[in-house]
């Protein structure tokens, strides 16, 4: 019974379909007819116009989108313990070309105007240090925490009046949106951001993500970004197809809807050993080491993570649009019981 | 009637298969069974041991091979018309960090001990050039020529020689190794070459290419590179599942067979058109521009060539495993009826 | 006696003497009273506003100059025979992350429009394909040959209408200066050059040279950008001494024509042998290696250069402003006498 | 009177007598007599075989050093508060093609074997995250603190133990050695050191560094990066003979006596003050406003520095060989007098 990563779930049937569906000769690269309908798919879903990418994973989406906002001697800010600067073995320097990532504090993994203002203010403005020219956030952050619309608003009006790009990093977009119940618009192109990283493959889909710029220009400089870090796949309509079954019918907002409520079913059963809130499909506990063994003895596969200070132990669990009701509830049972 | 580019081509059925029976849960990344796997079939494929990666492009496939062998500040000899002179969108220059690519001549895009010779003694063993690091050649080369066993093996002589490393651009390594109908090894590991771009996409497979080390150590730092380039995904088991399904009784080189048999029927039919001999899956003709439209009419797709001196038009006709006899035998009888 | 380099010269008694006087507490880095005199220096000896940087070597020179107009995926436009291309040991891929240089040809390796257009003509305007930002032309050139004000202006005009910028390496800007006896501005600012590396050290100078921007934005950029490759001497007024020095009552230009007129001096003595017209103060003569070996048993020192084909030979005599009249007298007669 | 910083300082007249005793014609690049003469001079200073190079800047030096201990994909541990972490305008980044630092703790800016642990014991060692390659350590560190023998040493074998180099940023090396009074192989070649950026700038020279590789091999490569970063100057000899001239008779050491007392003489007139005890030639010290505003007033120059928690505000007042004796004790009465 895996909880270990929403990346072990397998492929939702909607999404082979339409690979299959795409499945006939037609022209390579991006140059596809289905390629060509993410923009207006996306725009859309987002009521507004953007222009979208597929892109093969998530480090690659946001660092892409970066590279759109940040030269290379410049810096991003994001939050001490972003995946761009834990988990991406360094892609942010890769596809940056050197360019500094400027770590910011907050809780739960979300940073603030005020902890990004007590990054960026102390910065000298002369060459000796390394300038801000962009923000990235992430939604659903890396604990699992949800940015409000006015918190979203208030980060996109500190980056304009300083000038700086804004970037969300979304792996786990669509379990944000489902949690907030707002329109996707609120807390993205209607809260300044520029280009958001819109996660799929931890939501049902193989192979593809997409990254959708909301600012008129960005993608254009991407398109030559993304073939030359070899990310232009010759056979790009999987990609696309993958992206638009999940946008279809709101595919992606009802697997978010089935990942998140799994979480909270897991939550209700151990409020006490929660160290997060839970508002998507994370749920972060306080376990000893004998109790992990105890779950993992009955068949419970998930991560270990570092505990807070005065606990025992702690892990995360992870659901996913495919967890098997049966499976979720019994976790919750055994971690009720122990 | 698509013979534009095999890229064009569907996926293989059981490619498709191979795939679907890899939608369970599974380890993420490449820590999964399926992707463990690829080092036994590629080993038992070369007859020699070796470790092999994943890749969903071949323009990530060689620019990470060269990583392994090239410092920033080296240089690395290829053709002229070299994929990744000519159309990688300056992928070399982003992997290597700047190196150079130093052009050698040679005709049909084959490079030779020779032309390399011709390249690298010039240079002045000194810090104000670029010194070599590495040879790439591309096999079949980008006219669809194709190197014999001893023609690699003096090439790697040369290479080990002078220090250098070598690797080999196999986009359309399955029609060279068709045609000349001798074991994969003797054009690899036999001849001294230290990592093959093995290529699947268009030959079958969907999204996935595989990175083949023959030297040991290689594949250890290019798989931090990989994950660094954004290029580890997350579902790998989806990846592995193509690569292994183009392996499993040698359909890869069934497949390049049907392809090479009907790039021959085509030229059959027009000898005193061709501009390279025919060897793997390309066909490039002389064709005037009256009957590049003649042919159009008719329902042929194919992609414009730049013309040698002296010739009115030339044309690139490309096969592929999935060309259908009916529109290969139409092809052959049209262009042969100008 | 040295003919071999102009890198050889030792330093102007006036520069030396500019040096001495700057030998005081100041501020650190360009905050200083001399480095804050540049722009307004070079504003008046090209009679229009510029922004000036000083720079340790041609190199940092060149390459920061061109990362104002380049970004990493793009390419520059030079001649095959340019000093980035083939002596600056890769200098332009460490500073433009990997940009490509793209190769034109051009007699006495001067460009032209027609050799720029036959380069980036065929350049498809896709993701595959680098594209042209930036045009970078060597006054006086490789083979010293000086670019007349016209033809610099057509390539001006040129890139103003591909919307490229336009670099020249000016490592022998003053000995072309000298030569054409023009307004320096007409061939930089009036024929729309945005950058110009202004050589000092082959003219007198130790250890400065100097970055001229005259299109407005430009500088700021390379500010951070000549910080980040270590290039901002904490001293930096001890540079910036040496150019004014330089620029102070034309010096530059008087030094340039002494080294020109003994470039001439050797030029009328073997007129015959000469490989390319003699325009600054590098000549390039016919010698078989026993001529060379006669003149370096009379005690001249100079560089073995490639023979042209059916030539037995070749070397390449540079003179300096400090070249002593007695030696370049007895050179002359040297080489008469051959 | 400035008290701002040691790079405001003059250069010493034993520099400018070598660098004029360097006034003649000569081989361009490093192949001179002066430059040739740097291995065999700190051969003799530190009583071990190396490899010298002479660099423009401590900036250059640090990272060109570095960059022959870790790959692009690699990381450098070096203190939170590190010259090469706040100070280079993102230096690291750039020469070192996006490789991470890895932030220390430390009490004085210096790091130790605890801290340094505390930063790499919990790396997993495995792609997602940035692996460690080399440690930086700062002697004097950037609050002017040094290591003992033994400290350097201890952090050497855990470098040595974990397969990391050693680098040593000695823009203030002298400074350190002429406090500690021991031998420099005792701080360095004997304690693990690989490679030691060599300050002579802030010590009475103008332009020149060296880097001073103990480790077989490493020069060689860096050779030919230190070309690429358009740091080969034509005129190398006007550099070696600065470093030569510091070498001299232990020039480097006199000079760094004469500031290291000028600063205990101000340290011993506010020793209440402190907020780090003075080793080197920095004096760190508690100053309100108003104070800072009264020794302004008085004529004293200096640079005003974060405050420490609880303190009304700080400043840095940093000696150098040249101080006058009259300044500093006008500096230290007045301190005193506040």
């Amino acid at each position: 019974m895996r909880f270990f990563s929403d990346n072990a779930a397998p492929v939702h049937p909607r999404v082979w379909a339409a690979m299959q569906a795409a499945d006939g000769p037609d022209r390579a690269y991006d140059g596809d007819a289905i390629s060509q309908r993410l923009d207006a798919a996306f725009s859309d879903t987002f009521g507004a116009d953007c222009t979208a990418l597929w892109i093969a994973t998530g480090t690659a989406g946001n660092c892409l989108a970066l590279s759109a906002m940040v030269p290379p001697h410049g810096g991003v800010v994001c939050h001490r313990e972003a995946h761009i600067e834990m988990d991406e073995g360094g892609a942010p320097g890769f596809f940056l070309h050197g360019a500094k990532l400027l770590l910011a504090e907050g809780e739960g993994a979300k940073i603030t105007p005020e902890t990004i203002r007590a990054v960026i203010d102390p910065i000298r403005p002369e060459v000796h240090q390394v300038q801000p020219h962009a923000i990235s956030i992430t939604q659903a952050s890396e604990y699992g925490r949800v940015y409000l619309p006015g918190e979203v608003a208030a980060i996109g009006a500190l980056a304009k009046e300083r000038g700086l790009g804004l970037h969300m990093d979304g792996a786990r977009f669509a379990g944000a949106v489902a949690h907030l119940g707002c329109h996707p618009a609120e807390v993205t192109v209607q809260a300044s951001v520029d280009a958001l990283t819109f996660g799929c493959v931890k939501n049902g889909g193989m192979s593809a993500e997409a990254i959708v710029f909301f600012t008129p220009g960005m993608a254009d400089m991407v398109r030559f970004r993304r073939k030359r870090a070899g990310h232009l796949q010759s056979k790009g309509r999987y990609l696309a197809a993958q992206v638009l079954a999940l946008l279809e019918g709101d595919l992606w907002l009802a697997n978010a809807r089935a990942a998140n409520a799994a979480a909270q079913e897991i939550a209700a059963a151990c409020a006490d050993r929660l160290i997060h809130p839970v508002e998507a499909n994370e749920v972060f506990v306080i376990l000893s080491p004998a109790e992990a063994a105890a779950l993992r003895a009955q068949g419970f596969d998930f991560y270990d993570w570092t505990a807070p200070a005065d606990a025992p132990g702690a892990a995360r669990l992870v659901t996913s649009w495919s967890s098997p009701p049966r499976e979720v509830q019994a976790l919750a049972r055994a971690i009720a019981g122990l």
